[in-house]
């Protein structure tokens, strides 16, 4: 009878311990492929609310959401793990490798009019490490005109390695590089230095927001792309992280979208 | 020493229990946010092939990727889940979502004059019970027009709820809607039918693809929205499946993008 109850003492302690540690750790008992496409976790069902967010991201990068001004705070944690993890990083790669393969299909005029359009904020350089800090949240809290310049005006932003790859594919095959952005005039000097700095070294054109341009991003940017029109070149390739870079008026032969759920410029 | 034992074979037991437990149900032990956007299981850092496919699809919804042909052999059981999951689902009611909000701040003619053009197939109705076959795989199988056209003869594709849940929204609006669809002449009776029979019942026009249409999506598509333009409507919006539902002339004023990793029409 004693041994019983040690027995049953015993049995009781691996009970309640294993079902704290599920708790705990939050073991997923689930077929892989399903647990990862399904917002689900265990076979009760059970919903991870968070995970509306997936929803929320393919809305923004399709531009079905649009003038949104923050991060929900619900998806705050899955943005920064998306931008900080392997996705990002994978999901930029392969609308690089898309665009490489565009760009070396491409019959080029010969006469150095063929032109590729790059942004620049999240496109050709990345302002990750600023999204990242804890009073920023990857976007989620809102936006800080007087921090965001001082960021940029210490030129530490580095290359998005990717489209780094586009650039120098696109330079190689004699397309000539011309970087349009909303950034300011003023920081035209500490931009320069940046571009250089992490590999970008050599454009037709960096085109920066003056004084009067104090129209949208689509405005702005569709009038410096009809200029370069009307001064003969051709765009043969267009990149960037916002929508207002690929649509408007001549917005070139091809466009392609690199992720951003941070922020929306309208 | 006899209750010893017996209490050492019995944690034996519980200890081989769960250890074969976990390895059968494939449970993870991974924080659950890094776990779902990193495409590794585990701590040690196992990459899983299929998880490309997230770049694969986001590429797919985002037109970076053009012109593909068939869905990767390697995305057959992602898609197939996706399709069947609850994230389909959720991602077309997050896009419906944004569709009713942007219809019902719209400011309207009240001439009659407002139209809402609707693609048909993957957006109105769905052929997903078509796609799951084993013959199709979610479209990783080559495309068979004769099988494809037996199913549509058929008129038993389901609504996608959620842009029923638009095309209502639309009517009670006083919005007129437009169905413009790839589908061939022939095939007018049963896709009314079909229409009808899932709750899509009035309409002011319902366009099919000619004899004498024989150009691309965009071209037959543009044609037919400029006639509806010409004709004294104004599109206020226009939701389709397929990039070359949104983009070409008189897209309307705003366009949405409904997800289909299944096939691309060019």
């Amino acid at each position: 009878m004693r041994c019983f109850t040690i027995l049953l003492f015993f049995s009781s302690i691996v009970a309640v311990g294993l079902a704290s540690n599920v708790e705990d750790e939050g073991i997923i008992s689930q077929v892989v492929e399903i647990h990862r496409l399904r917002p689900q976790t265990g076979s009760a069902g059970y919903t991870v609310p968070q995970l509306d967010c997936l929803s929320w991201r393919l809305a923004v990068e399709t531009n079905n959401l649009q003038n949104w001004r923050l991060v929900p705070k619900e998806c705050e944690n899955y943005v920064g793990h998306y931008m900080l993890g392997k996705q990002y990083r994978r999901d930029c790669e392969y609308v690089a490798k898309q665009a490489i393969e565009y760009a070396k299909a491409l019959k080029l005029g010969g006469d150095g009019k063929d032109v590729w359009v790059f942004d620049i904020d999240e496109t050709t350089l990345s302002n990750l490490p600023y999204y990242a800090r804890s009073d920023v949240a990857f976007g989620a809290i809102a936006y800080n005109n007087t921090k965001f310049n001082a960021w940029t005006a210490e030129g530490k932003a580095p290359a998005i390695p990717s489209i780094l790859g586009v650039y120098k594919t696109v330079l190689s095959l004699g397309i000539k590089p011309v970087f349009i952005t909303g950034t300011r005039e003023n920081f035209k000097q500490v931009r320069i230095v940046n571009l250089k700095k992490v590999g970008y070294s050599n454009w037709a054109a960096l085109i920066l927001k003056g004084e009067n341009d104090s129209g949208s991003a689509v405005q702005f940017k569709s009038s410096k792309r009809t200029e370069l029109v009307k001064a003969g070149y051709r765009i043969v390739g267009n990149i960037g992280d916002q929508w207002t870079d690929l649509i408007g008026e001549n917005v070139g032969a091809r466009t392609f979208k690199v992720p951003d759920p941070m922020y929306y410029i309208s």
